[in-house]
């Protein structure tokens, strides 16, 4: 049994923490929230659960191998930084710090005490990514990939300490790590706030890749329809991800074009497009979360692999961070040093 | 009857040509096209139309006052030019031309020559595109409009002779300069080649218009599904146009958020959204084609105002070749000269 | 506070249970269940919950004055009667009783004691079916209601117990009794069962209204995908509901024919369809049951009527005898006994 | 070339007029209607075809080798019967008559003068029935096809000939006699009109067949949204035909379910859904008409089989005579005569 302790019981905390909760090896012995209205609805539903609103107080629990950090982005540093100095494992909600300083500092100290330090990347965790990257690693797409554009808006809640591109866009960040060998070369982003005085609720976010992989997100929190969708394609075949779909979440079209060349110059080059069978595969129903918390068992005590480790969760602050300034140049593009950001999945 | 001479019977002459000749006060006089196969069509479906190869040849017809020109775009001005100097009333399939110098020439010889420039910016004419219009022009959206965000993505046909910013965004420039007020001030363009040597067939294109509105226009040759949707935000309602849907292609939310302020700093300020109903006004069947070639006849007929002029054309085109200067450099923003670029809509 | 005690935690009793759980002026005093593993999953979720495997335990229970039973159909009756007997108020799981009689037996025992006997018709609940009684009952459908189609297939589960009829169309017929002023005067239906010896997987269930009023309903245990679609018509609008939308559930079409008479015969009817807008009210958000269990507190602490009592429950279980044996006679239409089943809405 | 006379422009005749006129064999020699004002349309859009308001005129013409008639069911039998005995090939649009006993005397006719005598059930020739016959004959659905399940609604037009049955089911019934080796054992169809003295605009038809095979077939006329959504299940797989989406019409669904015995009664049987791949095969965007003149066109000049003869025609008006026999009767069963009824495809 894993000893687990969990900061913060807000938005996204109960999640995690109905997942703990659940798992047969995971002992949740206590809850720390600032809120005590908070803490008596983890009472209610979880009565043998220990609450308390001091996180130094939980820290001090012998019982409490791991902390799970589900706070705001502008503690996580330092809970995480506390937690791992305190000598436990530790999971962060993403983003994993609100800066690429910050996310560093994480790194190194986990590195130095041998400890796990895990993000929250929660989509790393779904059935429909996890395939996607089966996908894109077999080649099924083609040899090359050519775009991967994703929409995620929808209306609201509109936030005050970070913007959509920190909220949301973070989201697929983390499945471009996840699913692509390099993190992108340079970084573009256009947004706007629409409130005086408000972080930016629309935003667009171009990564350039090597060979013209480009990749682009939509985030918005005044959409009037919630939208959850990708593109991918490549030079085979394409894929759609429509995360709204209640079945058949992702299809993949054998479709994209065939090059004919009869010698001439360049209108000589005839370009069709080539339309085959769209196929559903089967994706398994179990929830992300559930599978992330297995996931965050065996790295504990078996010492497995999480695949959302520290340095992923920095690649992708780095990313955030490249994408604001850009953003406050009015898209001006942003390069990433390829030296600060380790390649992850080998 | 108005005479009326077609230069161009490819992909989009014969839509032109039908709806030219289903109309009652039209005497479609003859069709031109350099490949004498296009002109057996034109023939085995037209048999009273003449049909020539030489434009010269066609403009030499006396029955002939109006020209309407669907050739590749490289070609527009030349034509164009020949046919209001011939003094013809011109209607040019969009863009109006393959630069904003050629554009400005055309605007100025039918000035000069008192003519009629009209360019077949066909969603001006659909009844989805006029019932947003109107939505926009009561204010029914809110007193401010937030934001434009079209996707307008299929698989193929993959062009030659223009990139996808000049073949399909043309259609939301078009309605951009229809609904909105004014010009946008600066254009930011992002977009890739998949194919060595071949045009740009992926591309985001974001306007800048006063007062933070952002219109955003994706479009793509290589996408796996069709996708033409277009969210409108403003700060009290908001509409979906997907031109997809059989039926029901307007979608106007009641919804947006609501901000209440408690005396306090950033923090202090609840911004909440807010849900309400959902209205799908009823819109004419006509097809816009044959509301456009009503508006031709009214226009060189009883003078009426043709409400995509060379103006427009000029405008639209000067907006692509902006964002093509921006494409070139990864985005840089590109400012349009508000003085070059006369405001349309009074 | 209202003690009470549930039976059965089966499929469907988590789900009261949690809502029960959830209700400020409830206090969850027993679960009991014959599978000790199913009570072991209550002590995890529940710790401040006793549990037991005997029904006739938890009735001994002072503490509970109101018995919720979850369990299979055939064993209703018993339970409520018992239930009933030791004074308590009772709320069953639709159907209320597997027969007629039962079900009939159960309204008298309630009516002698001055119980409340209330049915789990879920969908009375539901935002959605609220808005369509709303709309019926103010005319806003036209004078006369046309016609009931109701689409409610998936795949699985596949049931034992009870066939689809009992499984499915259940909640259409609550649906219609609630939303009819009358209950049906005939039925007819056809169903097979596509497994050796098991019950009908695949039914279609007529109901006969006055005034050709029609309500058909489509269930399938065997359908590759899920489908949840009612269409109502009336001489003036008509309705779409699609219990599977996320947003925008119930869609109100302004759609009808209009008739022209020329004096003629038959053929001198012009009769023409007639199109407008479409509208999607908005709906509450809240969870069905969570507004059931209001209810049920609302009728045993206020007296208010829970609008689906035991002779709602009485109506329903009667249909589903009769299609149930027009079934048997290959669809040979059934008459309902108007006299047995009293009229349930004023 | 084969020289053909069309009798009949009214709302159906213009698309077969439109794909016999493209077609490199045939020769479009005349068309009758006995409205001038059509026949007005006809020399617009088709100056070289001759126009004529009589039949007997038209069958005058040497030049003419087959006839197709697309006029009001109830005058089909008459024009195809003087057709046939002027020595002319016969397609007649759907329904072949208004009754079995004519359309039996005009299969009698044709096979006693070595005549064609070919029917317009359109359906046959589209490419997603086509592939949904192959599938059915490899049996990639399984050993057994349990249901058949459609649904053809929409908002008018509301005919005063023939009601929604003859107008719409007729779609149903041909796509059955073409996918099933038999033809139905027995029909039961329940129907009501909404308009006094109008024919019925509401039908529920059910077809059985050997081995519990069920198909049903719900049209309406009145219906807010236009639906055309066919499920067919087999114990192997099921599929789903949506002939309103515009690609992947079919989805082939790896679903089912898996029933385990562990040697108990009935109880013991354990029956899962099982729920695998979605698959949608590519289809030909070729139009049906088109196709189906092709195989007119191959019948007449070289003898090949053309898949919707008259027989056919004959089996399909057969079940629809039974159907409204059946409706008249509030859904009684009415047994098919199977020597009546010779079987079709081999």
């Amino acid at each position: 049994m894993i000893g687990v302790g969990v900061v913060g019981y807000g938005y996204w905390g109960p999640n995690l923490v109905r997942n703990l909760h659940a798992h047969p090896q995971v002992r949740l012995v206590a809850v720390c929230d600032l809120d005590p209205a908070r803490l008596d609805l983890v009472r209610r539903d979880y009565p043998a659960v220990r609450t308390t609103t001091s996180a130094r107080d939980l820290l001090a629990d012998p019982a409490i191998q791991a902390v799970v950090i589900c706070t705001r982005a502008e503690s996580h540093a330092e809970l995480a930084l506390a937690s791992l100095r305190s000598g436990r494992h530790v999971l962060v909600e993403k983003p994993l710090a609100a800066s690429g300083e910050e996310a560093s500092r994480l790194v190194d100290e986990a590195r130095r005490r041998d400890l796990l330090l895990m993000v929250d990347h929660t989509f790393v965790f779904s059935p429909a990514v996890r395939k996607i990257r089966d996908l894109l690693l077999a080649g099924d797409l083609g040899r090359r990939v050519h775009y991967y554009d994703s929409v995620r808006v929808n209306l609201g809640p509109f936030r005050h300490d970070v913007n959509a591109l920190w909220d949301l866009a973070v989201h697929d960040l983390s499945i471009l790590d996840y699913v692509f060998p390099h993190p992108p070369l340079e970084v573009s982003c256009i947004g706007v706030s629409h409130m005086e005085g408000q972080p930016e609720n629309l935003a667009y976010l171009t990564c350039w890749y090597p060979d013209n992989l480009l990749a682009h997100i939509h985030v918005n929190w005044l959409a009037p329809v919630k939208l959850r969708r990708t593109l991918i394609g490549g030079d085979q075949k394409m894929l759609v991800f429509d995360d709204l779909e209640p079945s058949e979440k992702l299809k993949v079209y054998d479709k994209g074009i065939t090059v004919t060349s009869n010698g001439g110059g360049r209108d000589a080059l005839m370009v069709d497009d080539r339309s085959g069978d769209m196929w559903a595969p089967k994706l398994s129903n179990r929830e992300a979360l559930a599978l992330e918390v297995d996931e965050f068992v065996a790295a504990i005590a078996r010492g497995a692999r999480f695949p959302a480790d520290g340095e992923a969760g920095l690649r992708v602050v780095r990313v955030l961070e490249a994408a604001s300034r850009s953003m406050r140049s009015r898209g001006l593009p942003v390069t990433l040093d390829p030296g600060l950001v380790p390649l992850g999945n080998p």
